[in-house]
């Protein structure tokens, strides 16, 4: 919090907001820096741009520290099926401080944490926001997609969809829990599996299923995890998970995850987005269990053969972010200390080479980026 | 067991009277008239075989009709992933008299109607089944592939698994019920749609679909049909079907589809056994919405984008028949008028035209077998 | 309705709002009739009051026609244990025409069709608005109660809140629906039956009951109703009830009930506000069913004998009214013709005629007031 | 099938060996000890009763130990409205090995451990059997109150609803997860919390209430405590409890609950058999939450004010014991060390002490008896 603010920005110019507590007030700069870029897989300009305005239902959140997600390199790469905003400035893990809000924001004060996520807004009144599936409202608007995202230091959302942040909560820590940690953590809901089931993890030693992982065991979940690869069973072990299968070494993946779980898991979290993974998962799941799918790979299709689908009536459900039950809940487990999120920060000003490292599959663990720098 | 029985009641007198005085008894002959098949594609043999023994548990029904299923021509082709029984007598839609009980049996008097159906006994004992799944136990005993079914004149069946019909029933109509109905009743349950929703029946004018679409109405559902060919709107509407999409006349099925429904249907039943429609449902179901695979083709695979698949957040559900729960309810339906089942009934004997005819693909409707003759 | 208005509020006049077509402009007077009462109990004034001016997030609905609800009288009484605003206009079924909007309203136009409930406004970021029980926001605005309702000509409301009717639709018919027809229609969710099981509503003849009679039968519900005297019987049959209890002619209402279902309903709707009557409702529920409190009588108490609730495995659900959801579904069976709203029409100046009847206990249906006399 | 085997393993090498091979064989005697009473309230006898002989479709226990549950007491004294059997020989916690089978038993064999609970057999095929409400069977078989219970060295049971027992638990220690422990589980999965939300656990610190703790907590809940007393809180804490609140010291125990877990917890365990206590908790539980009834005291009614259960849409659940699933499912989480039994173990023949101390309130954990003294 910056509390030394030199220059108080009186009632009236802040927006028409409404200051309850004196001391909460902010410097807001004109300008700020950003990662701007002009066109899909064009040039990342780290650069000045203009502080944006709340309008009367949003805030404008001081982002501190933003996560990077492999959605912010397609929405850069513009190979979705789902044009971005152009010019875009990407980012939606964004953690930070309430530094201004519109005049019809209530669940906001000037000086609270907040978090930006992926959906920025909805329009809460059609039929699948009315039922608590906000995520899939076709007016969403998307941070870092369709609204400018969280790699800037003051970020705008719509004040009903920011996440609350405790005051006790690490900023650079939270941020990928604002997207990672809430879609791990509602693939699992999704799952419907419940306490003392098995739930397996397909991609369990990466980013999001390091998550996944801790997730499901706060959850009662019996863990198995699917990775490969040196250190990834000790990495798995430690976070909790019962059972790995390393497909690097076992002969019969689908008869060894039988075995271990004595009939297949209740649940599968795809966080792997290996087409012949994803759809391999259909054969070892549990009959009358759920195949969750998290990842978005581009043009992946997953195939499930009709006769066992039927005779074994499995589920294979599509998990998109949480909404704002799911994140409150998440970084609720997060605040309770039962989830770790390991993180890297560098500069903002670095993210290109954050993009290159996705692009070349070499990062281990969540890169977190200082917008101070 | 009363097996010795010295008078037997007339067939005009069983049918009218109500027989659940204790005086109830049956003359059960050593031999009956039955469909035989020694191996899998080999001849159909109308012949005379023993009547078998019920277990303790079980109850002896003597079958006055038989639906015949496409299942019963998997059986005989053997073109499952699942061996038969050898010899086999196929039928698992026997309508009929409970004429002798194992000493076990509690809920069944000697007169009372029975109905025995796919799932012929299960072990009640694991954890689907306890889980009120028993269809998918992996101990499932299926009538008409692992025990002798019901195209015989007399067949056994665990006590507990068979289904109740009343005595105002009409056996040869109730007949179909007993699979077809359960199926699509617990297809359209799986689902999950509610009252006043859409829902899709992809194959909506055949005997499977003309049930569906007869039992989505009485759930308060909203129908809409896909179908071609000639009469198929007409027959989809008068059993209260909402819309008709002809795939032989529309140029943009899902476009006209998403227009009818206004975003999609809630869900989807697949009874068309077709691939492709199969796939296309999943283009089509309205976001968070669920394609139910109902229909057992042979090597069939569902394919589904995994991109919209998470996006829109739909589900792909396998539902198998129906639990003693979902039977019941069928029945019920049935019984209070509901749902008609239409039939056309030829003698047991001919049982081979009728596989002819499934073969060719040229039935329309659902033939039941008359066992006397 | 293009009241060919004389004078055209220029767009900087109408609150800021955005005017999408030309036409749709309605003249927007200072002042209104209303009817105002200034304390608990005090006289009802039919009177001029100034036209409110909606907030950015609310419409302005001109009311055509008004629901009288039981509430309202408990509003002017003053007898819940949650205190009204004072001076108050009252109600909270207002069907209208919106004719202004604040400038951040997305989903309404001008000259749309709106509905005024119970729920004016929640905060929609606590944590059962998050989940969708927002009717239970300890934040929530109640038209009628916090907030002016639709006893008055001009009345505004939060717009994700007011609710979407057809153009098709008849304003007068349609009033009782948002709170009469939701909360009945609601109740019916709340309590869990499914297609084909029993519902028993006590009260079931009474301007609730007849609404609730009407939605279980077209969610495909077996109905059950009690209620007693002279032609009530006749009613509920002609609404769709299968089976009627006259508790002035019963003489065991709790042994004809479990006979009539065969082991009890298997959810019971108190429509009812009978301390006795909601009790006795505990003794013949189904096992395993769900008796479901939906009526608000001051100082009521429900008793229910531990060892039967526990033996039976009975749920006691209260249901409150409904959530948007809930509203638009019910207007959807309303709309389809499938639900009819038998109404009496008088003008708004009468209103405290109807408080008089009601507290008689004299009326039969429900009253709808006029606000144009 | 009683084998007349002529050769005995002794105790010690049933106990260390694994038993499943099928030579397994026990010399069955023709008497046995038992404690049996002839008339509710009448004397105990500890004496030498036959063995009873499996029908078909159950298996003999030779019990081993068996719990003593308050309902054994209700079950001698006769103060329940439902009929016992007498004689009787109670219990219904008792674990032991199975030493035969009736000729239809497929799921236990010779030497396996079991488990007989108080669902002795149910018809299985009723409504709520086939729903897998098994427990509210009106044809429900009662362990020590229908049928001869585990008070005795050798008792039979249904083979379907005997639990299966893994060879590494120990049987004096599983044998109060029979009842007590399957019914908080039971209790816990009725009240539908989910994890990272509160549980409110009334007479946390007693038998039930230890148990209820630990299972709460393995399912990924926080608890929060109620009892009173020298030491509860510490014993609360070392089982997992978040939040002690000590009845007798709280001047204001709604308000305290309130403010502890932030607006009440969304369900409640009422182990507590105190009217009053079970009324309170309708006024802490969250809005939307459950509370839950499982203790069975005489004659206790619950009150909830109508006003406050629809306006804050409260749920009262009965909750009866575990079903065939539940009973599975809490005895993996014992068996996987996640949940400790604490009891004191006594010879058979001193059960009569065990009553007196209950009826006397001076119990502080589960008695076991050892059925061989």
């Amino acid at each position: 919090m910056l509390r030394n603010a030199s220059t108080c920005f009186s009632k009236s110019r802040i927006f028409d907001g409404r200051l309850v507590r004196l001391q909460s007030t902010f410097t807001i700069p004109k300008t700020q820096k950003a990662v701007v870029f002009y066109e899909n897989g064009g040039p990342l300009h780290y650069t000045d741009i203009p502080v944006p305005k709340p309008k009367p239902n949003e805030i404008l959140v001081n982002v501190k520290y933003s996560g990077v997600c492999h959605t912010d390199l397609h929405a850069w790469k513009g190979d979705w099926p789902l044009a971005t905003k152009l010019p875009l400035v990407g980012g939606h893990e964004g953690a930070g401080i309430v530094v201004a809000k519109g005049k019809d924001v209530k669940n906001f004060e000037i000086g609270d944490y907040a978090g930006i996520k992926w959906l920025n807004s909805s329009c809460m009144s059609c039929e699948v926001c009315e039922q608590g599936h906000e995520s899939n409202c076709s007016h969403a608007d998307l941070s870092g997609y369709t609204h400018d995202g969280t790699f800037q230091q003051y970020a705008t959302a719509d004040a009903v969809q920011t996440a609350r942040i405790p005051k006790n909560a690490d900023l650079a820590q939270v941020a990928p829990i604002l997207c990672a940690g809430v879609t791990v953590y509602k693939a699992l809901k999704t799952s419907g599996a419940k306490p003392g089931q098995w739930v397996a993890i397909s991609g369990a030693a990466g980013g999001l299923g390091s998550l996944a992982v801790q997730y499901a065991k706060t959850m009662g979940l019996r863990v198995l995890g699917i990775d490969g690869g040196e250190g990834k069973e000790q990495l798995f072990k430690s976070l909790g998970g019962e059972v790995f299968i390393d497909f690097t070494k076992s002969k019969d993946i689908v008869g060894d995850i039988l075995e271990a779980t004595k009939g297949g898991p209740h649940a599968v979290i795809n966080v792997s987005v290996s087409d012949a993974a994803i759809s391999q998962s259909t054969k070892y799941v549990r009959p009358t269990g759920t195949v969750v799918l998290v990842g978005l790979p581009v043009k992946a299709v997953v195939k499930s053969e009709v006769f066992s689908h039927v005779v074994k009536s499995i589920n294979i459900k599509g998990s998109y972010v949480g909404n704002r039950a799911d994140t409150r809940e998440a970084i609720d487990f997060f605040s309770r200390g039962l989830v770790k999120s390991p993180i890297k920060i560098i500069g903002l000003s670095e993210l290109g080479k954050v993009y290159e490292m996705m692009e070349a599959g070499t990062i281990l663990g969540r890169y977190v980026v200082d917008t101070s720098r």
